[in-house]
């Protein structure tokens, strides 16, 4: 992706995001007592019905709430409010579990006076647990009275659950001769994966752009980045994220045929990319964040399934983590990443020093190898030569905490 | 499977299980000197060209021993030895890695006096390193002096990697009023997943049986046993099963027509399924065995995926280390496993205590669900109420020591 490389003449990226900077939104987080001390209820919602677009799980145990957000959504593509619980995923709930999602929505859209469809709602947190709905209901009262523009840090730690930091992005491009901003926000540490696992990410703007190219722009800006993470192989019931477009920057509506829409794209993807590197980054128990390019591909797929794999290689995660250029399980992932790859032409770098030239051995500085391996970005290249596309993925180290913090993760 | 149910009508497990039992095996173990100090060569020699079978990895980066053992048993099915050397994988290494590996065949021929292509040749160990060869030809010949009847526990020593321990299983059934033996030897420990990976199986029986029939036999039982384990998804360069039956035990050669086929077929398959289980138990680091049952699937492939999807989930193999009665995300592996399940009609049971029943929390007692978790071995019984096929998989627990030991298995 050549986004990083030209982004200084597309848009800015602006240093205290704010999730709320965009025109028209404001947010909040509360503690309810779902969780027993930190934040646990969190809202964005925007003054006038925003343009709206999804992408959720694909794990069959879709939880409740994501069915009844893919319901809201449906109607006409606006939302004005989004309200979020971390603690309990309201998954594998069943029929109780939907009645309670629906009553989140029911609650919000009352205390805004707006109609329920224009409210999403989503859960995160242990699975198979029903919601403390007195709890969460009075915490609804809060959260909506207390939104504000200031709200967006409270907002960002109000959906966490083992996650140690909250991710935030933002950045502002001209469009039109206007200000456009992109702000987004995501949580994710466990039980993450390709394609929506356990992360929930939010994209607000004020660009002016219909639903159907906001959602064509999500499906393809997800599929290169939040579904190119993985920190455990582990795909969730309620991953999704979720993109809110208040159109009040005042710039012409957004389309592929706009003059500018390469820039809102690219900005659009830097953020949606930024938040999914943080994701891996903040990974459960994670040192570092490993990012892996492969090119060379006779696909894209192709190139996806490799770096996916090489990323998601308990092996190479182990490795990582103990800084060891153990380049053959590079290989090896690469392998069972896809069979038809031509061996003898793959050529591998661990950030500058070539370990792997024609399938072979290099000569190189071991100290050198292991030295890219202790950095806190390690950066992995994977040559295919084969054809023409490429692809990156991001995960992180396996360590002794990703251990610990899943194997009493409820007690 | 109902194989363990009826086992002892259909044939006898042996207690001191020996690869030198079935008639016409010896086999021997040596220091070479490719690792420091442990045993690292050894060699099942048949006194008769045994019919041979084997399955290999599918693994892209197919490692250069693997394509001479294939050259070799595909010129006539026969093989009279086989030769396996720990410590480095000859993975990897190109055109010399092959040589070197037609070097070992070439040695051990003419030792023996045999044509090279009786001889099967594997290595397992680090990747990406060229093997010492002077010391590996040295170690070949004193390998083949010493082979012997009573040379099965060294041999099973000497294919040990991060092995904590050797795996041996041996039965004896009675094939038109003969006693047929079978016996096996596996390794592996790490790298472990379906469809072959580092590990070695080597199977041996003095029955009489043609290579077509001990190939379709050997496949067919592969996708019920070893590519049923998991311990980390990692798929390895160089795995294989091999089975060499002598043909000395006298019996009419078998087939599928054969009255005695079924006796045969169990007892050959309960070897394999001992050795898979073995493995797995012996997961780098791993506490537990952990045993996935998913029936009422519509089909065998549904069901084989949902097991390995569950058994393989790093966040379900926290938890049974945890001794954490998470059955949420076993659900939610299940989920990944295959999108179109029906979530309510899923039961699911950790040994006796029902968890979950129409996809909803059952009540229960979690003191007794985690006292399930704490057994040496942990099984879990996934109903999906959809059809009448099953599978069971096998793994084992993600603990500190995995990522000890894989943080460092080079240094």
């Amino acid at each position: 992706m050549s986004i990083q490389l030209t982004a200084k003449s597309l848009f800015e990226v602006v240093q205290d995001a704010k999730i709320t900077s965009p025109r028209g939104f404001t947010a909040a987080g509360v503690h309810s007592g779902v969780k027993r001390k930190s934040l646990d209820l969190g809202a964005i919602i925007c003054a006038v019905p925003a343009t709206a677009a999804a992408v959720y799980t694909t794990n069959a145990f879709q939880a409740p709430p994501l069915k009844v957000t893919q319901e809201s959504i449906g109607v006409e593509g606006k939302l004005k409010a989004f309200v979020v619980n971390s603690g309990i995923a309201n998954a594998c709930t069943g029929e109780r579990g939907l009645q309670d999602a629906y009553q989140m929505r029911q609650k919000t859209a009352e205390l805004l006076g707006i109609p329920p469809h224009q409210v999403g709602v989503v859960s995160t947190g242990v699975i198979g647990e029903y919601l403390p709905m007195e709890k969460v209901l009075n915490g609804l009262e809060r959260v909506v009275n207390e939104a504000e523009t200031e709200g967006g840090e409270l907002f960002a730690k109000s959906i966490l659950t083992t996650d140690t930091c909250t991710k935030k992005v933002e950045v502002s491009a001209e469009i039109d001769g206007k200000e456009v901003k992109i702000a987004g926000v995501a949580k994710g540490s466990g039980m993450i994966h390709p394609n929506m696992a356990t992360m929930l990410g939010f994209v607000t703007t004020d660009a002016v752009i219909d639903p159907n190219h906001l959602q064509s722009l999500l499906w393809q800006t997800t599929d290169e980045t939040f579904n190119m993470i993985t920190v455990d192989g582990d795909c969730s019931t309620n991953d999704m994220v979720v993109a809110m477009a208040s159109g009040l920057a005042g710039n012409h509506p957004l389309h592929p045929q706009h003059p500018d829409w390469k820039k809102f794209q690219s900005a659009f993807s830097y953020v949606c990319q930024e938040l999914a590197k943080k994701i891996a980054r903040d990974g459960e128990g994670a040192t570092r964040l490993i990012e892996v390019k492969v090119d060379g591909a006779s696909s894209v797929e192709m190139a996806r399934k490799i770096a996916k794999s090489i990323v998601g290689s308990s092996l190479v995660k182990s490795a990582v983590f103990g800084a060891d250029a153990n380049w053959g399980r590079i290989l090896c992932a690469a392998g069972y990443g896809d069979p038809i790859i031509s061996p003898d032409s793959v050529d591998v770098c661990l950030g500058p020093v070539s370990v792997v030239k024609g399938g072979l051995p290099a000569e190189y500085d071991e100290a050198a190898a292991s030295e890219v391996l202790k950095q806190e970005k390690v950066e992995i290249y994977v040559s295919l030569n084969m054809g023409e596309q490429k692809a990156t993925a991001w995960g992180c180290d396996l360590t002794y905490d990703y251990v610990k913090i899943n194997a009493s993760y409820r007690t």
